[in-house]
């Protein structure tokens, strides 16, 4: 619909002078924000059987690592998650095992604006307490919208009432003749694609249902709209990054799976056994992980200290006397008592240079047991222990560039892969 | 720019029914059909230095796949791919490499209709042979194109003298004001977004580009615009699936990826050593396998025939008596000689039943010297071997569906990913 000559344009509803104070101020922002996320999607275009909001990347739903990017915000206060009525259960579910703690589960009506708006009301505490200033309406399917611009939006909405994610067109927008044919191409550069996050002010979105039909309800798209038609509130629209995708065809999911890994992957912290050799190899490591863009940092301790643990989600472990397993063995320890890999798995790699010419292969070949043991305990507490022998030639060389740059590019596909099948191997380098 | 009120929509060019018959039928299609693939992007949306047709999937850049996509195709005569002038070199080098057999290399004009035009102008002989009657039209970064969609269009074209294919819109497409308000958006379900290949008679193609203004080939993008413009030919429109998308981001690099290999583990070739419980494991993993959508061929005999090396990308081979790392090293020959793995990586997984107690490690560990020496030689023949020590507690037992579980993942997993940096690895299962 056309709304270009829509003559209620000019006016801000009634209520956008109310909020201009600071209630409760967090971290720069004086107003209050809380999130609407619509994920009652049947994911029919992914070709799969769960819908995507639900799909698991890691060992965690989709729609957790969206409202992880909300929660650990600390000027968001709620977030209202709307989901079919059948799912309820799996939410509820999935945020006490999450331990989600901004979280409120409500269920969703027959179509996307229904469901947004029973999000809306939810926000609604009762005469005893205040709505939100700002809402801000994401997707459950787009997992890595970023700080920095969901406070360009809150902000935007703030100001202007309304305000919501552009980006630039992928493919020329033609429209098509009743039988199919081309009927005209429109001008690229004048149009763009609507996107998630949206914001709002409470009274504008909350009106906005009020006030609209129907028809708006069972075939409306875009919040936007309703806003412009039904309160006169002209969104700002600002480019958002092209991360803001949203994850819709089966494709996606390889997509999201990759970004996930790879923000996991790009820093580690390296240990030591205290000897010599095992600090020069952490510094060469360290230069060659950099060229792969995994920054390290190397610890002389045997174990870092207690901080690292809380922080890092990879470890990389250098022994060269002894075998060092029951040093890793409490590592593992360690960061299951942290409960470190709630949200993540975290990866552990034991590194065992092997000097020794006759080299008891036995202790450390592929059917080194206590390390599948261990490998498999962890694993069921989402820690990924991964063994590698570094075999060295000869006992008083140097270590030789290519054999280091090996060592660097097999600890670097075991973190970034992250692959649980893997855990508990013991591989050669 | 709106056409729908285009005076000269009515008739087709001239030339359209020239090309009535069948000159050199192939296939089913009775008309010539030769392909123009624009490749001069620079690849600034991947925010990589690579162009994107350029990026290396499996040691092959996109382009390579795009053109075999076509070249497979007997009915499809001649690929002619548009660079930029410094990519001409890096471009004959691609074709020549991968044994393409169908390209001609031209060089590319400033913009996308000036490259395209180029293209379509390579496609005429002169005066002693015909041009083709249809043209195809499709991007260097759409790899997945498949056979049956590609008839479509040129049917389509050959129909019509314009066809190309649409996709729903993702996103609902707005348009702004120039202060980057939102002034309406559009109903979605009105409009599509035009996609690649567009299949065109090669005089509407070529008419259209002699009649265009300078303003048409440094700003229009739409080809379908131009030849109704300037031929008043009025496009077929065909929805096309959801793997006809462009490889435009960073993350589509990763989508891409996941389907080539998914592409790729959909079947492998299973020999055994001819001994009964190797045989007996095989159809054990040939059931497991179908729930991972592998399809597996059991052969009793310890090599495939030839036939199977000149069709397979994977293959396991169980040996139960001796280690077989001999006859690995066979088949290994075998592929390498049959220039297997020229347009993907082939994968070889050995698998040893261990079924003593005191198992020999030194032979089998991971310090394999031998299996890592195969596999380096292998790895340059783009042929990635990796080993699987199967061990099995009780000689006498009968595989346990856990631990053949725990044999069928990591093969998978192997042969999924083709991660050439695991390549030598002994694993245990």
């Amino acid at each position: 619909m056309n709304l270009s000559s829509d003559p209620d344009r000019s006016g801000q509803p009634e209520c956008s002078s109310r909020h201009g104070g600071g209630h409760k101020a967090t971290s720069g922002v004086h107003f209050t924000v809380s999130v609407v996320l619509p994920a009652g999607g049947t994911g029919e275009r992914t070709g799969l059987v769960t819908p995507k909001q639900f799909y698991m990347f890691l060992n965690r739903p989709l729609i957790s690592y969206t409202i992880q990017a909300f929660e650990r915000l600390s000027w968001i206060q709620h977030i209202v998650v709307v989901v079919a009525e059948e799912s309820i259960a799996l939410m509820r579910d999935i945020v006490q095992r999450f331990k989600h703690t901004k979280v409120r589960v409500v269920s969703g009506g027959a179509t996307r604006h229904r469901s947004i708006f029973n999000g809306v009301q939810a926000l609604d505490p009762g005469e005893s307490a205040a709505t939100p200033d700002v809402v801000i309406i994401h997707d459950a399917v787009r997992p890595f919208v970023e700080e920095d611009f969901l406070l360009e939006i809150a902000m935007a909405a703030k100001e202007n009432g309304a305000s919501g994610a552009i980006r630039p067109l992928v493919s020329t927008v033609i429209a098509t003749t009743s039988e199919g044919y081309l009927d005209h191409s429109l001008e690229r550069g004048k149009y763009r694609a609507s996107e998630m996050p949206q914001g709002f002010l409470y009274c504008v979105i909350h009106q906005a249902y009020q006030k609209c039909s129907e028809f708006d309800f069972d075939f409306g798209t875009e919040c936007l709209h309703l806003a412009l038609q039904h309160t006169g509130t002209r969104a700002k629209l600002i480019e958002g990054p092209p991360t803001l995708w949203k994850v819709t065809y089966k494709r996606d999911l390889a997509a999201a799976e990759s970004i996930i890994k790879e923000t996991l992957c790009r820093s580690a912290c390296v240990t030591s056994d205290g000897s010599k050799r095992a600090r020069e190899l952490g510094r060469c490591l360290q230069n060659l992980m950099a060229s792969l863009d995994m920054e390290l940092d190397v610890l002389p301790e045997p174990i870092g200290d207690a901080s690292r643990l809380s922080k890092e989600w990879n470890f990389i472990k250098l022994f060269v006397n002894g075998s060092g397993l029951s040093e890793v063995e409490e590592t593992v320890k360690a960061l299951e008592a942290a409960n470190r890999a709630l949200l993540h798995p975290v990866v552990v790699v034991w590194v065992r240079l092997d000097t020794s010419d006759g080299m008891s292969v036995s202790e450390t070949g592929a059917g080194h047991l206590p390390l599948m043991e261990l490998a498999s305990a962890a694993k069921l507490k989402n820690i990924l222990l991964y063994g590698i022998l570094f075999l060295l030639s000869e006992e008083d060389a140097g270590f030789s560039e290519g054999s280091v740059k090996r060592l660097a590019e097999l600890t670097y596909t075991l973190i970034h892969d992250r692959n649980a099948l893997l855990a508990g191997q013991m591989l050669c380098a």
